[in-house]
């Protein structure tokens, strides 16, 4: 199954025969302080920077957040997405939990944008599903509910089933809800990580749709955190993850991405991997 | 299933639920024309640096090959397992296609051997099976015989499945088995790590046996190799590989080796990561 986003002039494909999509995830102010209370004053040249960055390093869509505290997240939103728009045609992932912001940004945006997200929540479902369809987006859906995160594989599997069927419902085809299977840092519980590899393996084989994570997730807590993330996109790449919202600034996950395209035969000729060999030589 | 192996003092267990056990691969004159001519001239020098090395980069384990076009391989080899055992206690897997070498590398030996290699060769078998039982050792199998490499996953599974038969025909226990799926160039055939992957779910299933690959092929004729062998060592971990004979020595190999046991719950509060990471600042 492929998803096909676009913004007004570029089309980015995401499905299992594809090279993988790497979601730049800087544009966020969760933990960038500075960059949050810039966007906040109306500065968006870090904005516009980070955008710049993030494609010439290889990712090829943006994922937008604009979560300032202080600010009226729809208003910073639309403003936000209209400064990445200024400089690049990666089509965009929109990211907040507000629906009003949420709905001021898919008015505002030219093309079909990735909606982050819903979960299986039934209120969370029948407020975004409408939004979704009415601006023919597509979707994260995230394999939790009001019950919480589970562990067991069987039942992020379930929900995630409940989230296809209910865009379907609402008239949204399946190829348009991409599954986050929901990565839990492994610091914290061992078994986090098999369980969610188990879970993309059921869901690849169950409800063939396409599946993201938030790859930073996964190590948080240790040090050195890059070849963690590097070795987790890989493993992930193996049981069904079509694209991910990482960090495509970082060689050592940047490398295990394009590295993994080769292994899985998504690399024709090996010409994505020969061409980040060259970036290196000359970067 | 677990395979134990030990030197006179120190014993390494490869199993589905221990770190990733890496085999040395450099102690191997092919391709390393000035070590091959070293050692033909009885100087061990450069055998003992590169054993002192590997080990001090985490290699449990180290694979000793003599194979000199010019030289009595069985005297040399037993010579290089000397020179490797003045100065380090890891367990050696013992590497040559000829018998006699074999043979008097194993009655040389002081400790639990892995023998590589067997093939799924009636001849073969029926030559190093009894040798790996008179010397109580473990042997690798490699999943092709007389007819070649098969691209059916079935197929190797087969070869796999008589070679462990053959092998407890002889006395030789499954766990003392450990089995290659063989892990062919992805430049010369994009679906042919796919197929080794499935391969190796197949046999976990199936067999439960450890398995090891020669980490190197993967990547033969592509720039920039290291990324490459290290996203497939990632991905084979994922796929039930519990052992390699890589280069433990290079770090981007050796990260992705421990990221991937801290990520599949094998490295008990990041013990190893821990280690690794000081080793890096450090070094």
């Amino acid at each position: 199954m492929e998803t096909t986003l676009h913004s007004r002039t570029k089309t980015v494909v995401i499905g299992p025969e594809q090279p993988f999509v790497m979601i730049g995830e800087r544009i966020n102010p969760t933990g960038r302080k500075k960059l949050g209370a810039e966007m906040a004053a109306g500065d968006f040249a870090r904005v516009r920077r980070d955008a710049e960055t993030q494609v010439a390093a290889g990712a090829q869509m943006l994922d937008v957040n604009a979560g300032v505290p202080t600010a009226d997240e729809a208003e910073l939103l639309v403003n936000t997405i209209r400064a990445v728009s200024e400089v690049t045609d990666a089509p965009l992932c929109i990211d907040s939990s507000v629906f009003e912001a949420l709905q001021a940004a898919l008015a505002a945006y030219k093309g079909k944008a990735l909606v982050n997200s819903v979960t299986g929540e039934d209120e969370r479902l029948e407020k975004i599903l409408p939004l979704v369809k009415k601006y023919d987006a597509a979707v994260i859906g995230m394999a939790n509910d009001e019950t919480g995160i589970s562990m067991d594989p069987e039942f992020r599997l379930a929900i995630a089933e409940k989230i296809v069927r209910r865009a379907q419902d609402h008239g949204i085809p399946a190829q348009d809800v991409i599954i986050d299977p929901l990565a839990l840092t492994v610091a914290a519980d061992p078994t986090a990580v098999k369980i969610t590899l188990q879970t993309m393996r059921m869901i690849r084989e169950h409800l063939g749709v396409n599946m993201v994570c938030g790859a930073g997730n996964i190590s948080f807590g240790l040090p050195e955190r890059p070849p963690i993330t590097a070795a987790y996109l890989a493993m992930a790449m193996t049981c069904g993850l079509t694209c991910a919202i990482t960090d495509a600034t970082d060689p050592i996950i940047r490398q295990a991405v394009r590295a993994s395209d080769v292994l899985l035969g998504h690399d024709e000729y090996a010409a994505n991997w020969i061409a980040e060999f060259r970036r290196k030589k000359s970067g």
